[in-house]
């Protein structure tokens, strides 16, 4: 029945998000804002189921994982520590005809920037591109009445420094032992020179962050647990195995501070392809030593059964939210042809736990009191879980439109119902369609959607 | 047997906030970042639980109002059309001597600035503060490689209107009718000259505000409603009564947009005394008309049963979602006697579905079986709700630990337990305690955590 997902599975998925309350562009009213977009109202409950079930994975449910909700600004310092400041960059060339600018691997410059031949993609120009200069991809504001340079704050980039400058804080409050994590959901930030892929790569973007402090020598065991506990929540969510593998970073692709990293990819299909949606590495002791350099302030762990102190080895796990999000919809999204049907359908096979409606309640006619009755029930469902009411147009155009964004459950109420109080619940996947008491209806449905 | 509260509430407050793990300074060590805080693991979890019972009053409990998360970056002529790059400003003096810059109504000035008299509080010297000159209090940035006017994006100092932009996808996507509302949740900057008062007044900070789309003439009924609405969520998170009081803006501090404003006001208490949590403001059609102007595009609502066309008029609600939080803890703060004990004891009364944690649970002693029993049992319990376990110290001390976080339930696994399977509860307010079958013990507390 499933019809294999064509390459233009994003570009469809773009227009559905829209049309459906998903994803828009931010600002479209003025033309739009450069890769940045806003959830609309599907599109928020379904990035926040997934952000609950990350947190209670990580955090509600386990002892040895604490919570943390840092702030986006943060002093200037931190990125001076963490490298941010000095290697967090992109090289790029100007035109001095066009003054326009390019990332220096931009594959639609024509020869070598800075040298006589080199063409200018924009203006045509020859040999009027600059060397190649690095640029910083951090937002920089200022803080404080006085615009100069002991006032400049960045925005941060990555949520992971917020864990880091923590991490006795929150030891000492909370008094954890080593093994411990530190977990975050938060915004950030880059300047992208090349965005793009509707929510894949943006400038403002969501993370879900967990660094975990273990003792140097453990490092590399708690690296392929993690590895093994992140690959499993992303089939937990219903991706399918097969479009998830580890891409293990090579020597070239290590960045300075990692000691081993391998990232999980999700086959986005189309000309994406495999790409990143989290990655868990290995860091040492290479942040909280750089901070406690920077900050003149010790960072040691003080292991009392041992009465030894050391400087704790980390593990990051670091995932897309808005990326995931992502996985999931192209993972769920499916054009159907339906038996005995000329129309196809489309379907958004969302995991019942991330769907943003669970269940869709429809009165078989608009008269007989099947409105009233199933209304009432919207009611009385809508206090546990979100649920839509309609009673517009034909049945099979109404369980249409809850197939179309995700809606796992259609509760039908009909003439049986208004003489014995059964309703009819169609499963969105199987089509298969049982009668059961009104009465239970919240009790199944709530059981199923549970993860 | 509670104390008065004394007037060093915030103080004592802000000390147990960082050594217990709710608030911590943010970039503390390195030396902290201008009034900008960051949770810490008690504090995520309350401030989520207030914005989850937010989200669930104003959006899933409701068929009227559709959630949104529209993104901090937005176009920049969004804040011409909104006033915020032409009014959003507060006058500022500069010294000609020392160079730091005032408010120029900083208590600290002696005589008026820009005369003769005028003595700076910073250097002291006489006649060098200049004229008062306005000072924009959007954080601003520059977005894509070239930082010049045409790059300028600020972050948003409100999130209304990331709602008023979105107004129309919004309800031609949900098919929503007038009146219906629009909620978000998300964080907002404004670069404040007297930021203060702990999490009261900071940089960085959490809104959650709802629009009301509803029909001219019909805004003063919703208005009225939306005021007792409010008020009544303010109380059912326990906020005390006579701490909550309505405050009706006079012709004088009326925004130039606002045909009508009342703020909620709390009473922290102390110096700060009765203050702003939350603002319900008839907006009229300010808002949409000016970005109708300014975007070119028409955001009038179709009303098709009447085939007439209109801009609707705006009821906001605007609450701090960290001013909120302050206020949750200053009134559950309480420093009491306790019969019988000579030490006293420090409380969080937090109502129970907001608290962090929902339960301790204790063995008696550390001996025949009764650690194993209890983390069983604790293991269960943390897959429904946030437990803490906790085996050391006498069981006073443990009760008291978890009095001072707003813990409501504790339970004790003790001699009793290992012979029939009953356990105590404890209550944090009365301190009774009742013998329950360990058994009962999730299904108990999960009916009285549930709002």
């Amino acid at each position: 029945m499933p019809v294999t997902a064509s390459p233009d599975v994003l570009e469809k998925l773009v227009s559905l998000c829209k049309r459906r309350g998903f994803i828009f562009q931010s600002s479209e009213i003025y033309g739009g804002t450069g890769s940045v977009w806003d959830y609309g109202p599907l599109g928020v409950e379904l990035k926040k189921n997934l952000k609950d079930r990350w947190w209670h994975a990580m955090v509600r449910a386990r002892d040895d994982i604490e919570g943390l909700d840092a702030a986006i600004l943060m002093h200037p310092r931190v990125w001076e520590a963490s490298g941010h400041v000095a290697t967090f960059t992109d090289p790029l060339v100007d035109c001095r005809n066009c003054k326009k600018r390019f990332r220096a691997d931009d594959p639609k410059i024509k020869g070598t920037p800075g040298t006589p031949d080199a063409q200018c993609p924009a203006c045509g120009m020859k040999g009027t591109l600059s060397e190649p200069r690095l640029f910083n991809l951090m937002f920089k504001t200022y803080m404080g009445p006085v615009e100069d340079s002991a006032s400049i704050v960045y925005l941060r980039p990555e949520t992971a420094q917020g864990i880091y400058v923590n991490f006795l804080n929150v030891q000492q409050s909370t008094r954890q032992k080593v093994p411990f994590g530190i977990a975050q959901i938060g915004k950030a930030f880059r300047n992208e020179i090349t965005p793009g892929n509707f929510i894949f790569r943006t400038r403002e973007f969501e993370q879900m962050e967990m660094q975990f402090f273990v003792e140097p020598g453990t490092d590399m065991h708690w690296f392929e647990y993690w590895k093994e506990q992140r690959l499993n929540w992303h089939k937990s969510l219903g991706l399918a195995a097969e479009r998830l593998e580890f891409h293990q970073h090579s020597k070239e692709e290590l960045a300075h501070y990692a000691r081993a990293a391998f990232d999980i990819q999700f086959d986005f299909g189309g000309t994406l392809g495999f790409q990143e949606i989290e990655g868990v590495h290995n860091r040492g002791d290479f942040d909280l030593s750089r901070h406690q350099e920077y900050s003149g302030k010790k960072l040691e762990y003080f292991d009392q059964p041992n009465n030894k102190r050391f400087l704790p080895f980390v593990v990051e796990t670091s995932v897309g939210a808005d990326r995931t999000t992502l996985a999931v919809l192209v993972n769920a999204f499916r054009e159907e042809s339906v038996e005995g049907e000329d129309e196809g359908r489309t379907v958004l096979g969302i995991h019942p736990s991330l769907a943003p409606i669970k269940a869709g309640v429809f009165p078989l006619v608009k008269k007989d009191g099947m409105p009233e009755f199933a209304e009432k029930l919207t009611a009385e469902l809508r206090q546990r879980f979100p649920v839509f009411y309609d009673e517009s147009g034909a049945i099979g155009r109404r369980y249409r439109r809850q197939d179309e964004v995700g809606t796992p459950y259609c509760i039908t109420v009909d003439g049986q119902t208004m003489e014995d109080g059964t309703v009819t619940i169609r499963d969105r996947d199987t089509l298969q369609q049982e009668r059961v008491a009104a009465d239970h209806v919240a009790r199944i449905i709530q059981a199923r959607i549970l993860t």
